[in-house]
């Protein structure tokens, strides 16, 4: 049952479109606020698009996704239970960056999840570009002292070398993850995988590694369609886990304002459905990524990623029931 | 068959980006004109947002709408038929309303639509927020004498309680209707509801007046989809019907541009083919709502409208057939 | 000079897009909190459009200024001067509002302000619709027993009757304000008016109440233009004084994002001069309204309020000084 | 004193966001009514962009500048008159187009014009692209038998050449009107002209006619201004006028809306200061072209456009008293 | 094997945002250089929107299809093979036009599609509105003597007749195309087509000449969907083929930014299964048509467009195999 | 005079919206191209952000200037003189970037620039964020052994210190130009300054270096503003001067596309004025900065970057004469 403390404001208190701006207009509970320790899960902002290669924005996706979760409600109609009110969750602010190195940010990343980890919150961050994710798995690694099954969704693989003489950028941090031992790839898997590639050879990793990916042909080629499919995927109750949720995995049309969308992605709907079906058992940490604000005028991307939130909260309390 | 004044303007005779924007280039036929005996259904807007609850805007769609209405054609190829050639429709213009009252615009459009019910018009509204539609079914009970059936497309129940101490408002109309006896709960039916929800509660009053909801779920977990849903859908044949569809049951990537628009809803495919598999005997009045023009910049939202219009008016003429 | 508790957030310490939004990364302090009693001028958000006539969407004005006031600084090169290192300024969150009632939020408005003004704060309120200054100037006139002088910024008289049998709307306040004997007139001033009005007799109430308007064509008229007519502008020293700012008195091309815009208006830098010259012994209050984000798809009329603010915050200090 | 019928539709009693839109909420008068006897000032709309160069888009400028109309008022703060009380002025509603050819527009033009004319009505088009002038000017010429003065709002000289073969285009109609003898060089004036050209042989067809180009450097470096440029204007006593009016001669900023826009125009206070010192006997027609609402986001190229009709309609009545 | 010269730039080389845009960042390759020799497969853009009914803006699709084909890359994930290392592409700039006539356009498109074809170059063109195909048919049938094949997606079936009196225009190329005998109807196909249409009507052509089309309803309601009835699709291995792709066969969420928009198209995955499982033995040319990038503003248009190019490739790469 | 190789595409040859895009449709030259020897002033691309502060996307100007500058044209109407025609201009692509790394750009524009000058070449970059010209500054001193002198447009002063451990941001390259030696300060001048500041400290390098800035409010107050303004300014004759100008000097009305915009900025017209007025005898090299495409919807930020370009050209022909 969840403190009072962690309730969102209500919109009887003050209308949503009013307000200092918190996702979910949750409260902002500082880390040396005494009720943090109550806390059970701390969502936080990455404002990072340092590793980008096309289009940067995505350091504006806290700011914007706060705004847009101001429609948020609690009550899951299909998983019929509610959030809010079960589990402890606040915003906690944002996660301080250099915008202009990848590396001093993953410092402060993996110092700043760290200290959640210690304290033993489970985490959801709101990027941010997806090069970020490497900083959180490395603090999950550094707590836990061994890989993490890595559930990912991406329209990408995210294993590609290094550019321009940069090894860290938002298209190489499952590379990073198998080769620092971050991730197990083989209790792992991608979903949502479409392509152009540069060539067949960009599958590598995944076949060296036995890293399963999944592409959109998969979830539509099975008969039944994406509710079939769902029955297939794994389940992740033996090792501790990881989510790491791009946005361009979803279709352009319902997610246009991401940095490097690609045709012909899964829409809003199998993705719930999806993630709805996860069975995982110990969902340490999470984020969000690559919603980039500058191109999203109609603001359905940042409102497809509350809702991808949303749905990881309730994956969140699965966990601590 | 139509009258000839009541036809299109055609594109030959002026380019379809040319002339004042009338629905479907549709003459404009004031109440006092002697042809307006003649007409059958009435089109008109209803410019008002003073019931919203997060973005106006609203009040701009009838004037969006119309603009957009400019590409209508008469002939619809899955229903076969032509309907301005059958029936006579025209725009009368804009119902007045207060912007600023929500009260006093209900009586602005109770006259308005009563005026219209006594001369045996029907009528189709392109308001506006969901509020408004309160104000029709006032109109249309005091004709009647006796509740209709309601035929709802939303992804909101639209059963909330009263707000910041006021009572009518754009989530509360189907309450409103219900404790008024203005329609006939039992015989009715919602569709596109999704949720999130405030909490379990909100779907009591639908509990309590065997009120149905379908959901997105509904849809698509049926086998078939959306064409073996529609074979489940009642007909409404013994009471007259009043559709009201909000834009919003449409997905987000397919109706940006709503007040409150909800992930996870339905295709504008599947709500064609609702509407077009719905058996109505009487469809005695019909709005559309919700269409948010200042958040629609690719103006899809109007557009996806301006079909919905069309289909609405099929469902008349096959009444007046 | 300030203390360090009311100094805005580094962009340093997080980077200027980062962080949760409040108006210049100043503090967010409660009416509770024990540093609240050092406070000199609370900045709040009043994010209210219920009493607009054409296009609302001021509602969301103050998170969209908190939003481009991220990029604010202290120190005002033309003043020679600093803001937030010598007065005591803070977020304080937003005023509560009814959305769907004037005279509601005006009750709400007048409780607001009357307990800063109890607690002797200044105050410095982001609007929201222009009808809403009335609110204010109620709990000033309860506060001080007296009628304030009123500097008024604004392409429209707001002197304008009753519409639709709604007494209170956005071009009305200054009217009631006359009417309730909330401003002294004689004393007071309007700066920006241009027209096109509906009539000569609009002019009315300025005449019969010597409220004296300054018009674009004043400012340009003037031989040295803006320089010099700040020399003739009155100065404000015998009663404390309520300053209004409409960000409609820019022209389209400066501030486009509003909701009843008129071309012809001043600009950017002559309103900084203007200012700048004023002499004001007692500021008591000031608001800046009428930001209407959803038309503002450049953020540059939101981010030519953040500066009104700075230079209002400057006239603050002046006060203090 | 205009007839009751000539009026606006008042925003009391429709919300001028409401209501079918005309310019300045004028009344709809087809030329078959027999009010249309009554009428001063023709106001139509010519949805024609089919001889442009670079951007499209201007078929669309009058249903625009229909609906920023809506913000109209009749009475000029700076003239101190009253139009619409005035003078009869209605909306005619569009003068038909071929999209897909300059010439066969010019017919319709000509016939559409030369039946006012013929009616002794004066008008004001609102295009469409700067080729369409040609065709008024060949129906005022059939109508007057002399050639006009022509005064001429433009960046651009609009005396080019053919391009690819075709004649008309929209920077060809100057050339055209003075080869075809409907305008008289030597009395006519070109305003707010600024390059660059493709070469200084741009210049030669005004050197050679005597038709006076003035530019935006002779604006500014009149020392007092435009205050002081617009006492050294030719007046238009002698030869019936013709007043065209390019948007694009305001600067970007002030009308970013536009096909060709060029940086350093006019801003819209010096355009309203011209056109009010203007001193025209007998202005016959006017047109306000090259409005493009595909990149006009802001809206305020339309409502520019809306401003300059206003100040037309002046220099219509100033012929009328 | 392709040749090193026809590879595109590597992103590694230059920023994938960065260089001269080309299509796919091919290399710009003139018809005078000694490389144009090596190509297979001509890519050129044909900025011609002069032929629209209703919202131009088609001619700037070439500039912004090579802008966002930036993004591509060679592998095909569902085709498991390479296009830009397996045949010779390049970019060899646009086809010339003249804006203002369709007529002469035309004249220039045949001229320089027949020089590509007597150099035995196959091409694929990116519009341009959809009356441009005729120009592209034309010199088809001049090369080959004897009518192709058509494949074409389109909401719309662009048989329709004359308009205004002119023959030619986006909505009548098919109907011309038969009449002049340069598609073999029989073994043609539409693709996408959904109406609404004027009247019954305008089916004859297609019943007359036995030209099949195919709805979107053909689509949805074929048990198993897209996959099955791409199973029902006759093969093209007879005749030549030309396939003339309609950015409007797409739904306006997944296609907004298009001339004509139609709700209740295909989806990007529909079009892409669709594109997968043409057998098509001799494509001798293909067009893509109607992006129109000013209603385009989340750019998702022209990305769609992008993966049709590719898909289109690599149906060309099949013909080379 | 220049040579025929050196001119732009004619708009009769190619209309201005079609071809492939290069700065003013000059030709793309590349260094290997025999013709390279002969040209005047090599134009190109820089396209890079990963300096910046706040809003990214500088990155895509390069691209979006190219296409903006189809409209250009070659005779200046205020210098009465021909650009293209008297020195040879072209396009020779973009210099090559780490979006990654400001320090590893730096070396890459070093080495670029430093080709150019060794090859006699002037240079006019296209960039890019304001960090790059320190890259410029420091191939030019490495040249010319001795400091420049610097002419800087800006809203900021650029002397900022290191942020987040970073040496090399946006707002730092003063500041390094002068430690470096690059820069004369003494002989330099800063143009369009207005702050806010974040202290008065951010003047004391200005202070300590003698390097003049000027603001707004210099060029404003100087009776008879920019035109004697302008009759101040110093002279460049002694030593060779670099000129770099960023965007944001302009108003966010005539410049809303950038990174950081500050209201109360210069006009266009003034900033041409300015321009026009320089004396400067040997101009080395120039660079425009800070345009942010994502962040100008109606492109008239780019729009201007193409006038200063064009004003800067005409300064290298003045050196060349």
């Amino acid at each position: 049952m969840a403190n009072d403390s962690f309730l969102p404001l209500s919109g009887r208190e003050m209308p949503r479109f009013g307000g200092i701006k918190t996702f979910f207009r949750l409260p902002y509970i500082k880390q040396d606020d005494p009720k943090f320790k109550e806390l059970d899960v701390a969502l936080f902002g990455l404002p990072f698009d340092g590793g980008v290669s096309y289009r940067p924005g995505a350091r504006f996706a806290p700011s914007k996704v706060r705004e847009l979760s101001s429609l948020g409600r609690g009550y899951h109609m299909s998983r019929k239970e509610s959030v809010f009110n079960n589990i402890n969750v606040s915003d906690i602010g944002d996660c301080s960056v250099v915008p202009l190195s990848v590396e001093k940010t993953y410092a402060l990343i993996e110092d700043h999840v760290s200290k959640l980890l210690n304290k033993n919150k489970r985490f959801l961050s709101v990027g941010g570009d997806h090069s970020t994710t490497l900083g959180h798995l490395r603090a999950v690694k550094k707590k836990l002292g061994k890989p993490v099954s890595l559930i990912h969704f991406d329209a990408h693989l995210d294993t590609y070398p290094a550019a321009w003489g940069c090894e860290y950028h938002h298209g190489a941090f499952v590379r990073h993850a198998i080769n620092e031992q971050l991730v197990d790839p083989e209790s792992s898997i991608q979903i949502g995988i479409r392509g152009p590639l540069a060539g067949q050879a960009d599958l590598k990793i995944n076949l060296e590694h036995k890293l399963k990916y999944t592409t959109v042909d998969d979830v539509r080629k099975t008969p039944g369609g994406v509710l079939d499919f769902c029955k297939d995927l794994p389940e992740f109750l033996d090792k501790p886990a990881f989510l790491s949720f791009d946005i361009d995995c979803l279709d352009p049309s319902y997610a246009p304002g991401t940095g490097t969308p690609v045709p012909g992605g899964l829409t809003t709907y199998e993705v719930q459905k999806i993630l709805q079906s996860l069975n995982i058992k110990n969902l340490i940490g999470a984020d969000l990524v690559e919603i980039c604000p500058p191109y999203d005028p109609t603001e359905i991307t940042a409102l497809a990623g509350v809702d991808i939130c949303f749905e990881i909260l309730c994956l969140f309390k699965k966990c601590l029931d």
